[in-house]
């Protein structure tokens, strides 16, 4: 087997065992539990998800040294939180679609998806407080109140032509980097891992969370729909500035620069622009400019995982390595 | 200073502590947070509110023997975890004004409405789980649980006409009785107290709630606009099923029955009915009806104290006691 191969198994036998640990959950709700609700949760919950987070939880928790059931039944607060988000997120910008499917306000209405989002969000924190205790909860509570920080500056940057790498970094950071993050340092703390690695880890899931979102905004432009089951240029369609836009800005001579705030400030005009704007990136590099940034932040990811030893950890270091490289070629 | 005074004057004194506790909190997110996010969070945590939730957590806290200004710290979590309710609840039925000031969707935008309620969600959690423990944290998170099944149990029923008062009960339990609870059940448990104290005390919260929400119901009726800043007749213009209307249904005669659900069962013309309706359930006793079944739910409140010996528990059980009276007496 190949080390994709194992990374591509791994996540597959993870993930089957996580969604064993949700219908648990669900089939345990579903007495008390609006008929409609339970509906809703099954249809967000269901849906293709790679489970990263949840992986990411089982694998923090191994390499630390501990293991057992109980982790899957912990690691599914994550995604539970993730599909909360991704819920309220989809009707803040109107998404139609989620995964190829309609999304959950479309399908079942604003309202429903508002509070099924609650739901899971409260049910989210309730699982970390309960299976990992107080310090755990604050950092998984700190990274919702994060991702919220970060929407913020999403909005004030939306506004903002010239922004900088270092903003996207942070925007980056609130709206991916932290909950990845928090589940990797969730995984050490309920192992007991010492400080060392807890910071070891929490720091992969930082690094790693960027790659993602980095990879996700080059998505966004050369993806394919067929298999990210998104239409693309869906960013720039809402002026967002993201890292292809942002390095092409930066190295752009006056005219060009020109060319594409008149694009990015007209907000009929974006979307018939993509072709155009794609042109331009691709003219001063920013779709390889955008990879290797990725790259490099997989690279700072990778560096964390040393100071786990070959010895007890082969396996576990090989999978989170394979899923650095998972996540900067994926193409979906 | 009678009863009556007594009870204000507590709910003004305690209520000023927990505002210094939610200002505190808001001054150590500043440097944290966005600026819109903070403005936000101002906004809608010092709107007026009368800090019922938190109050309870204290005098539930202190008639168990524990005291100190930590409780305090717990407290807020409730009036965050309300305000978040609020304002996603806002948004879903669209609701302008909240307190006579326009809703945090009207003022800052609905995307800006479900983030910082998301904000308050996670934060209302970390804050529980910290102080008060595991088991808080879960009576904590399932009624926010709670609450979410509440509202699409009210949707169900919106639909329905012929709704039981057992249905009615069950959504005014999930939509204010639980958290109530839930505020004195937390302040018992972060007072250490025995199995027995904490289930009357969290009685005491659910017929409290009720009470509360009985009353609330009636003044959407019969309020005057200038205490409560609020339109009389809301919850028939949305077509809800509240008390005053369910008790004059079973009443009616044929021709009364039918003449109100052709009003209520008309989207456009509700509005217009809202003096027709009144007519009916005066003519039904209907509002004296639900002022009789408020006052029943606060004789049960009241009965969960007798527990709390007097020589001990004097001024607390006065306040506890007060309480009920203020919420069946309130205008507003």
């Amino acid at each position: 087997m190949s080390a994709t191969e194992m990374v591509m198994e791994t996540i597959r036998s993870e993930s089957r065992l996580v969604d064993v640990a949700m219908r648990d959950d669900l089939e345990r709700l579903a007495p008390e539990v609006d008929g409609l609700l339970l509906e809703i949760l099954q249809y967000c919950l269901f849906n293709g998800g790679k489970r990263i987070r949840p992986l990411l939880v089982v694998l923090a928790a191994r390499i630390c040294g501990r293991c057992g059931p109980e982790i899957y039944r912990l690691a599914r607060a994550f995604e539970y939180l993730h599909a909360a988000t991704l819920m309220h997120d989809d009707v803040i910008d109107d998404a139609d679609t989620r995964r190829g499917k309609p999304a959950v306000h479309i399908r079942f209405g604003t309202v429903a998806a508002i509070l099924t989002g609650d739901f899971l969000h409260a049910r989210s924190m309730a699982i970390v407080g309960s299976l990992a205790g107080t310090e755990s909860l604050n950092v998984f509570s700190g990274a919702a109140g994060k991702m919220v920080d970060g929407e913020f500056l999403q909005m004030r940057n939306a506004a903002c032509f010239n922004l900088s790498e270092e903003d996207y970094q942070q925007a980056i950071l609130g709206k991916t980097g932290n909950l990845i993050s928090a589940a990797c340092e969730v995984g050490a703390l309920w192992a007991e891992a010492g400080n060392k690695e807890r910071a070891a880890l929490r720091d992969y899931g930082i690094y790693l969370g960027c790659a993602f979102q980095m990879i996700d905004d080059l998505l966004d432009y050369q993806g394919d729909r067929g298999k990210t089951g998104k239409k693309v240029g869906n960013d720039l369609a809402e002026g967002k500035m993201t890292l292809p836009l942002i390095l092409t800005v930066q190295h752009a001579d006056r005219q060009d620069r020109d060319r594409l705030q008149a694009i990015v400030g007209d907000e009929t005009g974006r979307r018939q622009g993509l072709e155009e704007v794609c042109g331009l990136i691709a003219k001063y590099d920013g779709f390889t400019m955008t990879r290797t940034r990725a790259e490099q932040m997989g690279a700072l990811a990778l560096a964390q995982l040393d100071i786990f030893p070959d010895e007890t950890c082969a396996q576990e270091k090989a999978v989170m390595q394979g899923l650095v490289n998972f996540v900067l070629k994926r193409e979906k």
